[in-house]
């Protein structure tokens, strides 16, 4: 084994494929937005407890620092194209919904909509924060959890070996799935 | 999409693959064990912050928690059979690193050990802990970081659909990777 120098890059030893996921917020107007995120993890099983990392700097931060209450929701292949505008662009500006072709729906406990596209939904109340540095991130209890009628396979962060089928490549990001063999 | 009952199983929503790490971690008397988990992160860049997420009940969290040090290894593929094993296993009452034949080297910051064995092993600080509960999360700061020249596709935690190679399935669990097309 031979060391290498810590820096912002631990890619060669993070290697895909990793989970994306949609999150929805809604701002102190009651503006919906969505981001999609890669920094994702389950954290207890019952209740489901899940951690999302997000930048301190985005809209979808500061959305839920306010509200504490954000809806994951899970991607499936078709939405390849929207998971990428949607992560590439701040909801400051635009409606994430309307320029990503997106539909929301309206949650049954917490304000933020579920994305009726998804293959899942799951509404979160935060029950605690931790700063890491630039990030903030959020536990989040799922107090509501919908399930779509869509068969597919969900959308993972992929490499480019072989065994991976990338539906969409755009600003250094390569989506899609394991592949059917 | 339909409503379905918040449980302790959100895994119809939280399809594979999971990245799966060893984490080490040393006791009071300095001895080293090893834990195999699913539930890891990043959760910064520069520097470099992993998340962990481990049982209380766990020989490794009390470890952490006292030492505020842990390595995460990351597997190969053939150490499928290893990471069953340290996963299903308690330190408390055995020498994991003998019982799964994997080798543990001195770090260079941290007391807890490398395991040789790995494709990278990534020394951390615990900067931050959060309760969430019946697990705790460490949050730990890459403070050296070690590669090795092995070229191996990493360890995941995988479904039984097609697109994966499963090298071993033992305890309800199912290691592989990423098929090759």
């Amino acid at each position: 084994m031979k060391e290498v120098p810590v820096g912002n890059n631990i890619d060669s030893a993070w290697t895909g494929p990793e989970r994306v996921v949609l999150i929805t917020s809604v701002d102190r107007l009651g503006k919906s937005n969505i981001i999609t995120i890669g920094w994702v993890m389950r954290t207890n099983m019952d209740p489901p407890v899940l951690a999302i990392g997000l930048s301190k700097g985005s809209y979808s931060c500061a959305n839920i620092s306010r509200t504490g209450e954000f809806v994951m929701g899970i991607p499936g292949l078709d939405m390849a194209a929207a998971a990428i505008y949607c992560g590439t662009h701040s909801g400051a500006a635009v409606d994430k919904f309307k320029k990503a072709g997106l539909t929301a729906v309206a949650a049954k406990v917490v304000r933020p909509p579920l994305i009726e596209e998804c293959l899942c939904n799951l509404e979160c109340k935060v029950i605690a924060t931790q700063e890491v540095h630039a990030h903030r991130v959020f536990f989040g209890e799922v107090v509501a959890h919908w399930s779509s009628e869509k068969q597919q396979r969900s959308l993972l962060l992929v490499g480019d070996e072989s065994g991976y089928e990338t539906v969409h490549a755009e600003a250094g990001f390569r989506l899609g799935a394991v592949a059917n063999s």
